[in-house]
C-alpha cells in the first residue's frame, strides 16, 4: 500500500506499529526518526526500521508519517511535519491525549491530511526493545474528530488498524480525553501511588520480594511505566485526571471510614458495588 | 502419606489444595465440609472431593484437616476442630490473616497439632468452580509461629507445600499481618475503590467496555473479588490496613497537588520514585 512510511519515535508503540505494518504488507520501507542515535541504532538492529533519517528528509520520502512520542513533544513536531507536508501525504498520531493536539492544529491548512488516533494498547515498558510483534490486536483504537480529516485518508487509516485487529471507536477529542482519564490515566496514577505507598511503608524489601503475589503484581505493574511518557499525558489531561482522582480519593476515604468505624455493612456494600465491574470487564 | 484429609470450605483455595494433594499422591480420600449443599454437590461433581460429611464426622476420619474459609468463620470453627482432635491429627489453616486466629487458640491444649499457614496464591474468583489444577506453584507460603507447632507436624506441612512448588517463608503472626497489609490487602482496597471510582464517574458503561485496555483490567481485576472473603480480612487486620491506606491516600494527594500546581518536576519525581518498584518486582 505504501512505499515508505516514517515512524517518529522508535519505541513501544511506533516500533510495534512498524512491525505490524511490515507483517501485513502495508509497507516496503520503514524510516525511523529519533532524538537519540542510540535508539536509532537499536531500532535498526531490531529490524523495526530500515533506515534512520533526520525528520525533514524522512518527511520528504514518506507516504505516511506515524507520530508516537510523548504528547508534549507531539504538538510542536506535528506543526513542523504539517508545514512540510506535500498534498499526497498522510500524518497519524498515536498519543494518549487528543484535545490539546487537535486544538493546536485545527486551523492548519493541511488539517485534512492528519488523523488523530489512539490505539489503546501498550505495556509498562518503553523504548525500541519494548516493541513486539502482534501488538494492538483485540484492543480498541479511538479515531477522534474523524470529520475533520479527509474521507479517503481516514479510510486508509481505518483499513490499517482493522487489519491489525483493532476495534474502531469514534469520539470527539474532548470526549476521548475524559474517557481516557477514567479507564486508563487513573489506573496509572493509582499504580504509581501504590508503588510509592509500599516503598514508603515496607522497609523490608525482602518481604515485598518474597510475599508479593499475583494481586500485588497486577495492581502495581503500571508503576514501572515511563515518567517521560506519562507526566505530559497527566498534565495535558489534568482537569479530567484531577476530577477522577478526587473521586478516587473520596472512594478510598469511604473504605477508611468503614474500617475506622468497624462498619462491616458499609464495607460489604462498598465491595459489592465494586463487584459490578464484572458486568463490564470479563 | 495420608489416607483421609478433610477440606473445610470447598472453594478456590481448599479445592485447589485438594486437587494438588491428589495429584502429588499425598492423599487417597478427600472429604469436603461445606455450609451449603450446593457447594458440596458442585465439589463432588468437579472431583475436588470424594465425599461430603458434616464437620464432626469428617474430623473423626481425617489425618489432616485443612481450613480455608473466611477468616471470621475460621476462629470459632478452629476452636471446635481442635476440641475434637485426636492425638495423631493435624490441622492447617490457609487464611490471609494470622494474628487473631493464633491469639485465639494460643493456649489450646492441642496447639502443637495446628500449623498456621498462608499460601500466597489466589485469583479474583471464588467457590468450587474457581479451584484449579497446578495452583500455588512459584508463590510464597508463609508459616507463622512455627515454634508453637510440633516439629514433625511442621515438617509434614512443609513437605506438602514445597512439593506443590511453594517457597516457604517464616514469620511471626503479627509480622505476617503487617506485611500482608502492604503487599496484598492494600492492592485489593485500591482495586475495589478504583472500580467504584470508574463506575461513579463513567456513566457510559459502553465507553468502559470499548476502551478498557490491559492497564485498566489489571488494576481493576481484584475488584471482582468476593466481599464475604475480604471484609473479614480487612476487619481483622484493620490497624495495619488503615495504616497503609492512610499512606496511600497521602501518596495520591501528592499526585493531586503536583497536578493542581502544574508542578512537572514534582510529578516526575513521584513517578521516578515509583519506578523503583522495578528493583523488586520483575
Amino acid at each position: 500500500m505504501f512505499n515508505n512510511i516514517t515512524i517518529v519515535g522508535v519505541g513501544l508503540i511506533s516500533g510495534s506499529f512498524a512491525l505490524a505494518m511490515k507483517k501485513h504488507g502495508f509497507v516496503k520501507n520503514v524510516i525511523g526518526v529519533s532524538r537519540t542515535k542510540a535508539s536509532e541504532i537499536k531500532a535498526l538492529e531490531l529490524g523495526l526500521i530500515d533506515e534512520a533519517l533526520p525528520l525533514e528528509e524522512a518527511i520528504k520520502k514518506s507516504d505516511l508519517i506515524y507520530v508516537a512520542i510523548p504528547v508534549d513533544a507531539t504538538v510542536p513536531i506535528m506543526q513542523q511535519i504539517m508545514d512540510a507536508l506535500a498534498d499526497n501525504q498522510i500524518v497519524v498520531d498515536a498519543g494518549s491525549t487528543k484535545f490539546v493536539l487537535c486544538e493546536a492544529i485545527k486551523n492548519h491548512p493541511k488539517r485534512k491530511q492528519f488523523v488523530a488516533t489512539h490505539p489503546m494498547w501498550g505495556t509498562e515498558y518503553s523504548g525500541p526493545e519494548a516493541a513486539v510483534h502482534n501488538a494492538f490486536a483485540g484492543r480498541a483504537c479511538v479515531i477522534c474528530d474523524k470529520e475533520k480529516s479527509d474521507k479517503n485518508i481516514v479510510a486508509k487509516v481505518e483499513k490499517i488498524y482493522t487489519t491489525l485487529g483493532m476495534n474502531l471507536v469514534y469520539m470527539e477529542a474532548a470526549a476521548h480525553d475524559m474517557h481516557a482519564a477514567y479507564v486508563s490515566h487513573i489506573s496509572h496514577i493509582t499504580s504509581f501511588a501504590l508503588a510509592n505507598t509500599v516503598l514508603e511503608k515496607e522497609k523490608e524489601e525482602d518481604a515485598i520480594f518474597q510475599l508479593a503475589g499475583g494481586g500485588f503484581e497486577s495492581t502495581v505493574r503500571l508503576a514501572k511505566s515511563n515518567p517521560a511518557m506519562w507526566a505530559p499525558i497527566f498534565m495535558q489531561n489534568r482537569e479530567n485526571v484531577l476530577d477522577v482522582l478526587n473521586e478516587h480519593i473520596s472512594q478510598l476515604r469511604k473504605f477508611k471510614s468503614a474500617l475506622e468505624k468497624e462498619n462491616m455493612e458499609f464495607l460489604n456494600e462498598l465491595m459489592q458495588n465494586a463487584n459490578k465491574i464484572k458486568r463490564i470487564i470479563k
